[in-house]
């Protein structure tokens, strides 16, 4: 082999993230490849949970409202997100989950742009985008969604012919994912929402698999909306608030659909008609999940130590060691994430005809991956808690599993209601 | 005094739900009356969170949506509410907000009475179901919305008088609050719903202030659609996971606008289109806030104990008492609640121009209640776990606070950010 599990070692021995994975409560005996699903617990968050709950909740009661910041807690959450991801301070909310987000925002984009009434979405797209896209279309009426990107454009960046032949003079907006889910294919986010903006239509991203894993700076690409969530690579927690981003530039003319009274310019005034807060605010709707938000700010505390450029290397440098090793075991493998470093997002996916077996078979030997239809098995790598050791344990695994096909026995062929 | 401390005491010890304050964590030296905002912690919600974080989180991490029923929270937790509410397996969804899940179900309702256009809300409902009923008839566009009720018209229930007024054939729904957030008046649920449906249009109650203070039997009434919260009597702590609840019989016509991938029919098949799941599944969209969910079933432990017309009993006692002593102490205090029992929920109000910092001297001297405008104190009954003696000691600390006009000390002047 070309590296010993010893150069690993050595390697993990200068990495200036090596003391963050103390930070993180790890099972174990597993190596956990899931970071790009559910990311680990913080050590922290126990205490700050058990905080608000004891404290906050039992003893200080509704006067937390105001004493812990609970009404704040979307605005405030979203502040502390902003810098992971580029936005400014007040274009941040924090609250509901992604797909309601993207309802929001893809609700709110749409009037700004009368006249134009086609949607642009993939197809490939992580299936609640385009979920969401259509109940949006059916809801505001009469939006056409026109379909750019297939699984194999994804991985081949054809995806940007597609968009310029779906852009037209009809395109209100588009919803592109900035990390493919499946095959971890990182898009050009500048020169794609340059050729969006071009056209007359808004961009929104999807950040759920960049934040925390890339580098994203939505203003420095001039995005106009984004959502995303907080429970991959930003370790919030499951179900943990996502999060939504409306450019400076739109927060006067943009609406929130679901006009609750958290959004509302005087919640106490209990005025009987809706009047928007000024700013991001507005998207706030009901009460939020005061626990969650608890969870969330722990890992906040974290990511506000952290360097992303330091946590971007780290993550090429997994992702291309596990690349690299599996391209030595077992060069019949098929890889569906880019090579190309700068195409990639922190993530290596492999098609497999057998990919689930193969997953589970795996995760039986504690190293934890995921699978998604049609035959992809997905590695995530979250360059906080894992380790080069951890890479080349993974691989080796893989490689393994598949040399001695300890998938095909039978207990691993049954899919989990959640898989 | 008709009622003296002791009599209270002796009235606790023979109280049959006596036992359950052990099971509440309760600061001490507090008088707690706004469990009809916030509902006290539970003793046992603090290490329900905590294994929900520390084990199924931190130790299983996203095996969890499998072993730990992660994915299934809303059903079950929804099958849980169920028969606070009356309602039966499968009809109630937990999760998101109040005011998100009024879009929801009233987005839903409207495409039921098609060529109907016409929304009957309360002008003075709690604000949220008025400003998201804005916001539904706005997205959908093309729907008017005609206001019945007022303040008094709420206390004095010619609320009915001015529904069989909005009623009539370009009605398609109606959204009502069981039990008004400022007066505490109950409305008749049976006869207002049988009104409504012989209208053609369809029921929607906004349970919040009525589950787990009142029985409720939504199937009994046959009601079509119904929201409600449950941080309030029902203990799930801040922001905790509101519900909604869709009759039966639309199950299979009622569709969730906010199509997220946790209602499609097949969601780990990952489909490119929606197709909605069966029942009230279909009205899910992203992920559940888990930590959220934990602390709402920690508080369902104990409702599963609970007899609702024990509680009941035992909430009209203290009110009664409330109002009874008041009566007697300051009979110049404008009840603004209804006498009649029968039309009484778990609080009682007054009206008093000077409301705000009466509210907050009370609250100096260890008494919790609040303040809605215009002019309302709100003082809420939680039977689980106030005492009577809780109501004498309040009754009295209120009518010093008055005799003694403690409240116009500078301090109790200023609002807080959240009143």
């Amino acid at each position: 082999m070309a590296i010993s599990r010893a150069d690993c070692h050595a390697l993990d021995a200068e990495d200036p993230l090596r003391d963050l994975r103390e930070e993180f409560s790890l099972p174990d005996g597993i190596t956990y490849l899931l970071g790009n699903s559910l990311g680990a617990l913080p050590r922290r968050t126990a205490a700050k949970v058990a905080h608000t709950v004891e404290t906050e909740w039992g003893r200080d009661l509704s006067a937390s409202w105001n004493t812990a910041g609970w009404w704040d807690l979307p605005q405030s959450t979203g502040d502390r997100l902003a810098p992971l991801i580029g936005a400014g301070p007040g274009e941040v909310l924090a609250g509901d989950s992604t797909s309601t987000n993207i309802f929001k925002v893809m609700a709110a984009a749409l009037p700004l742009r009368p006249g134009r009434r086609v949607i642009v979405s993939e197809l490939e797209n992580f299936p609640t985008d385009r979920y969401v896209v259509e109940g949006v279309a059916k809801a505001l009426g009469a939006y056409e969604i026109r379909d750019v990107g297939s699984l194999d454009e994804a991985l081949d960046m054809a995806l940007d012919e597609a968009l310029d032949e779906a852009l037209d003079g009809d395109v209100a907006a588009v919803l592109l994912s900035h990390v493919d889910y499946r095959t971890g294919a990182l898009r050009d986010m500048d020169a794609i929402t340059a050729r969006v903006r071009a056209a007359g239509a808004l961009m929104i991203w999807d950040l759920c698999h960049s934040a925390g894993a890339v580098p994203v700076d939505l203003r420095a690409a001039d995005a106009d909306f984004a959502i995303g969530c907080t429970y991959k690579y930003l370790n919030g927690g499951p179900g943990a608030p996502a999060y939504l981003y409306v450019a400076e530039r739109h927060q006067d003319a943009a609406h929130n659909v679901i006009s609750g009274w958290h959004g509302h310019a005087a919640p106490f005034a209990f005025e009987p008609y809706y009047r928007p807060a000024d700013g991001v605010r507005r998207f706030a709707t009901g009460s939020p999940p005061v626990l969650a938000y608890s969870a969330l700010n722990a890992s906040l505390d974290i990511w506000e130590t952290v360097d992303m450029s330091v946590v971007r290397a780290k993550s090429l440098a997994l992702t291309t060691l596990f690349i690299d090793l599996i391209d030595e075991l077992r060069p019949d493998l098929a890889l569906v994430t880019p090579r190309d470093p700068d195409r990639r997002g922190s993530q290596v996916s492999y098609r497999h005809a057998d990919g689930y077996p193969v997953v589970r078979a795996l995760a039986d030997r504690g190293v934890v991956g995921d699978y998604r239809e049609p035959g992809i098995m997905r590695f995530g790598f979250a360059p906080l808690y894992l380790r080069y050791v951890d890479v080349y344990d993974s691989a080796t695994a893989l490689a393994e599993v598949l040399d001695k096909e300890s998938w095909r026995d039978e207990r691993y062929q049954q899919r989990l209601t959640v898989t």
